[in-house]
């Protein structure tokens, strides 16, 4: 009963004898390129990788032929080197020991019949290796040693010594390890799709067919399609190993900060029965004999679990969208960060606890992850530090605030716009800018956005109908955030349902509307996108890059 | 900008203008009744509806006229009120004092003119409320009081005292509420499709349609199907409370061992581009101008993540299975709790760290819920307390120890059957009834399953081929989470696959096998479904209700 992984027999149409494995993607190739060349791609690969594996084996097997004083310390893992502990790079001190690694080969080179190098790779830090020939390692080691293609999983093991010069070409400048032993775990194909120290580099923004393939130092140029087609190559850059780290970062950090106001973690369904969320941008799922659709977000069932009397809850899941948008901040599928919590008397009370939930996950991102943050601006210097309150309270201003600061530099809407329009992104960036400079933060939440932007659910200012009880939450000028105070009277969510053009008899629309025939509390919550966090905190240029494996309208693989 | 929510904008073709509102759903009514009976039901009770409220509108009216002693004190919360801070049940004592709450009316009754009755309720616990005529209190007030509607969500204003005789009906029996106030936060439609009260109950096992409408006592039983249909209402009982705090729990707690673990948090993307996992039991989705599916686990994107150097990781996610099993324990949506790690010499270093990773849940849900659990036995006594090693370390068999036990009570699978089939539903049933009573322990783990069993990308035991390296974990003699060592060499992978009868070729499959073929270390790793651990942890005889809004082949809404 396996049925918590994946199903274990195949069906009787997958069960076609298969051919010769594949050779690896070639990089930056066309995907439309022929069949046919990639097929002759694929079987010159697939030869000069029978010929490579079949030199290799001729040399070790002469090796041992010549009586090798070294056959036992390279090659094959023996059965009984395997209770070695490994020891991490971040482990090593100055100390003269020896050591035991698991760890990629980031380079390898020959650079004599008596020398050869490795540098070693650990989740992005690299360490330098050097093999000599003296008692008992062997000329045939060091040519083993030097050749191991690039990317394999080696054990080695070795004497930890401080260089003569600081090793510039590594992040452990201080340190090398002179190898005494080195076996394979697990090899690499010779021929990478691209190269992981090319990935070091960032992508460049430039993406045009005819852009530049090499920089300016001749070294090529990976792209971030090449990048994104490669993602697992690509994640074992010492960049995007920080970057999946905040990403980690900030979903415990809400959890924990969700946990540790009483909330209750939700799994609502993504499955829906209906498109009420809003026509064509709904993905359609074949559910058996019918139609069933997935959720664009958790708003209708979170606010059911509030008038099933849950108080606080909150949700970490995948948010779908249909929305045929091919931009540097739109995925069709995301982490979403939600949550809904009722209050007592005012809608003010959820805000301030919204925004103190994002300065906690921010601030306790920079405290704790202070070394991440700090190598991803290596590749991503641009944007700066993140500027956090310095009171360590949120900015809050009102959205006629906001028009009013643009008005001051400028950019005046009109009366109806104020009322009837939303900021446009172009005027966003302009206002995060011009509250950067005055306020010296680049978070900030505005308050009280006109009605009509809103959705139906949204509660009306009762103090001014063209405004609402409703907020949205900025990371330097771009929205990561929107929430807001929710209607809880049946009356008043038909009445508004009606007034955007809504019918509250459409199918699908009953059990979210029966939740508040049958009472339901006052209540305010809001919606994060994790991804977007992650992009405007380490102010990253593509969406893309904070995303595992990210998902758009081109995009469906890897 | 509100794009991490709903839309705002209605599409036009949904511009239509809507007719008069729905009336709640009728309980245990045949979802196949026809339409026209429903809709005659609606308009009768939207006509009662509007009698009602008009008969209250009168009476109110009618008390103001008369010179209510009590106007102020009842009704519409007045603007003024809303200042007053208010106190959770929880936090009463038996100093007399005035408190004020905001609570469900569980029951309303009118005694006489001078005395009325409420049952106060808050996410399942409940308290007596009595109203009697005494300056200023007013005949109207207690009509008004005693004639609330059942689930209305009020606040009231009172003196806690204790009762000359405990209030058996009540969870709080040694206090009740003297009410001086009573003011409505939100009202709740007259009919309602089932009472909380008798959702309390739990629902039969029996659920044919002649079985009987009213249990031996005269009471209202409540079918599965009614609470399901009625979800909101249905969280709302005591039971169901405490189960969302046991979901909420296993989450939480899963996640915290794999942080502190230093695991990396992952999203992985639902959507994927090919049905690599298994053919039919995909849900296929219209992905703009193609087809993808839904991910059936997060299986071969963990994979790629640890090939991405990432070492150890976990999710928290849907999972989506388009099986058409209709059981007690199958749902076509459920959480997955998935990790992934490599380990340094045997799979057994990432065995070990499962086993205490549900130890550690399964040990802390009961020091940390020990009150939800004694609630939940309230209504589902019949498994008893859940059974785990006194040791603090799993009790962990091998497959073949399995085979023998079950063996030695008489079941005994032939030499054919024992590596090439798995134990079925009821001998893994059977062999939990064993092992309890034999170690007394309702959670146990069996290692070294046969290799025909599992899928393609499990590591066969290098030492017998025919079994692997591959376990399951058992609560209550029910599976409850798969894992295995991974095959992590691209030869070993393949020649795998075709042996299983895949072809590694095929579609979909090329960027997880290029994944081995650029080195990755040896792993392992498993995959627990949420929703079965709070099944079978608590006893409870479906899984429909350890989840929020179950999702099985017949269901998709509410």
């Amino acid at each position: 009963m396996a049925d918590s992984e994946l199903p274990t027999r195949p069906k009787p149409e997958e069960t076609q004898e298969a051919g010769a494995p594949a050779a690896p993607a070639e990089g930056d190739s066309k995907s439309a390129s022929k069949n046919a060349a990639k097929k002759a791609a694929k079987e010159k690969a697939k030869a000069e990788k029978a010929a490579a594996r079949a030199a290799q084996e001729k040399a070790q097997a002469a090796a041992q032929e010549a009586n090798d004083t070294a056959k036992d310390l390279y090659g094959q893992l023996p059965e009984t080197e395997d209770v070695n502990p490994t020891t991490r790079f971040s482990d090593f001190t100055e100390e003269e020991k020896e050591v035991t690694v698991v760890a990629r080969v980031d380079n390898a080179r020959v650079q004599s019949a008596k020398l050869a190098f490795l540098m070693l790779r650990q989740q992005g830090q690299k360490i330098q290796a050097v093999i000599a020939a003296a008692e008992p390692i062997s000329r045939q080691m060091i040519k083993y040693t030097g050749g191991l293609n690039v990317n394999s999983i080696v054990q080695v093991t070795g004497l930890i010594k401080k260089p003569e010069i600081p090793i510039s070409s590594a992040t452990i400048q201080n340190l090398e390890i002179h190898i005494r032993k080195v076996y394979m775990i697990s090899e690499a194909a010779q021929m990478l799709p691209m190269q992981v120290k090319d990935a070091e580099r960032p992508p460049p923004v430039e993406t045009a067919d005819d852009a530049p393939q090499v920089d300016s130092e001749g070294a090529p140029i990976v792209t971030l399609k090449t990048r994104l087609d490669n993602r697992v190559l690509d994640l074992q850059t010492e960049t995007s190993q920080a970057i999946t780290w905040i990403s980690s970062g900030v979903a415990q950090l809400f959890s924990e900060y969700m946990v540790k106001s009483g909330s209750r973690w939700i799994f609502t369904p993504k499955l829906v029965g209906a498109a009420t969320e809003g026509g064509s941008n709904v993905f359609e799922v074949k559910y058996f004999k019918r139609n069933g659709y997935l959720a664009q977000s958790p708003q209708l069932y979170k606010q059911m679990c509030i008038a099933g009397d849950m108080e606080n809850v909150f949700e970490i899941a995948p948010v779908f969208r249909a929305e045929d948008s091919n931009t540097h901040r739109h995925l069709t599928e995301f982490a979403g960060l939600d949550f809904e919590k009722t209050f007592e008397h005012h809608y003010h009370e959820v805000l301030e606890f919204a925004e103190d939930l994002l300065v906690f996950i921010l601030s306790q991102l920079k405290e704790r992850y202070a070394a991440q943050i700090a190598t991803i601006q290596k590749s991503y210097p641009k944007a700066g530090d993140f500027k956090l309150p310095k009171n360590g309270k949120a900015l809050r201003l009102n959205y006629m605030d906001g028009v009013a600061l643009l008005k001051e530099a400028g950019v005046d809407m009109s009366e109806q716009e104020r009322f009837e329009n939303d900021f446009t992104t172009a005027m966003e960036k302009q206002l995060g800018q011009i509250i950067r400079d005055k306020y010296d933060t680049d978070f900030y939440v505005l308050d009280k956005f006109p009605m009509a932007v809103r959705p139906f659910y949204t509660k009306a200012d009762p103090k001014d109908s063209r405004f609402s009880n409703s907020y949205d939450f900025f990371m330097r000028g771009e929205e990561i955030m929107s929430g807001a105070q929710r209607i809880h009277n049946i009356d008043e969510l038909e009445a508004s349902m009606r007034s955007k053009g809504l019918d509250p008899t459409q199918e699908g629309f009953e059990d979210y509307l029966n939740a508040f025939r049958q009472g339901c509390p006052p209540h305010a919550g809001g919606g994060l996108g994790l991804n977007r966090i992650v992009m405007f905190f380490l102010g990253l240029p593509n969406v893309r890059l904070a995303s595992l494996f990210p998902r758009d309208p081109q995009r469906l693989r890897p």
